[in-house]
């Protein structure tokens, strides 16, 4: 998760909402991190989540990511969630829960709907007050 | 709608589930059209509509497509609808509703949500039949 709040503290020096995230397969090998890149990319879709799981199916050559894990800072939206579910990774960690956006434990949640086919083991709220902490003093930054 | 149902059969062909969007703007202009692509890209998030949101997107460079409209065969699902309230599109036409997959009528029912901060204007079920009959003709193929 470490790497996974490095990738989110890069997000936020390049104006990006500070939120990252880390695949690793069952060795603990890196498979793919990154962060947010929306605004430079120009891109809606591109949450760290999504990038890190495109970086992971092109370099194993598969869309399924059968058996690997992802770490994320934040509590992924319903379209991370979704996309997490098409990948079939094992496990989900989250660090802190997201009451505004998220799609896991709140809103959709998405992992317990009838039309979610894979739902991977979720762990959430692993560092809830860094996680929030992140976030809230980047919108403060940008509010002053 | 006869565009993306054209991305569609083209999807169909290349072995891929076959949905197809367009994404036009307030004067007809098609910005963007896609079939599905994740065998081709091995990559799962490579839906028809992402592909033709990050498409759009880029040609217009902005992360926001405010006022384009969506045409997609067959009811988005979850991911595809939270991408197409954060590209901010105006409105979502679809020809099929999806109770397998949907989001948007279905399961997550994402536009109804609380955590979702934009919601198109929604058109579903203009073309029921053909766009079941595609997806059915499909997988009758691939049973046999």
């Amino acid at each position: 998760m470490s790497l996974a709040f490095a990738e989110a503290e890069s997000a936020g020096r390049r104006g990006e909402v500070p939120i990252g995230c880390v695949i690793v397969d069952q060795s603990g090998t890196i498979m793919a991190r990154a962060g947010n890149r929306t605004l430079e990319l120009k891109d809606p879709t591109a949450h760290a989540e999504l990038l890190a799981i495109r970086d992971a199916a092109a370099k194993l050559g598969s869309e399924r990511l059968v058996g690997l894990d992802i770490y994320v800072t934040l509590e992924p939206c319903a379209m991370c969630a979704a996309a997490i579910s098409f990948a079939r990774l094992r496990r989900l960690y989250f660090a802190a829960g997201d009451e505004k956006m998220g799609g896991v434990e709140h809103g959709p949640r998405f992992f317990n709907q009838e039309t979610c086919h894979h739902s991977p083991e979720v762990y959430g709220g692993l560092s809830e007050a860094r996680g929030q902490t992140l976030l809230k003093d980047f919108f403060r930054t940008r509010r002053d």
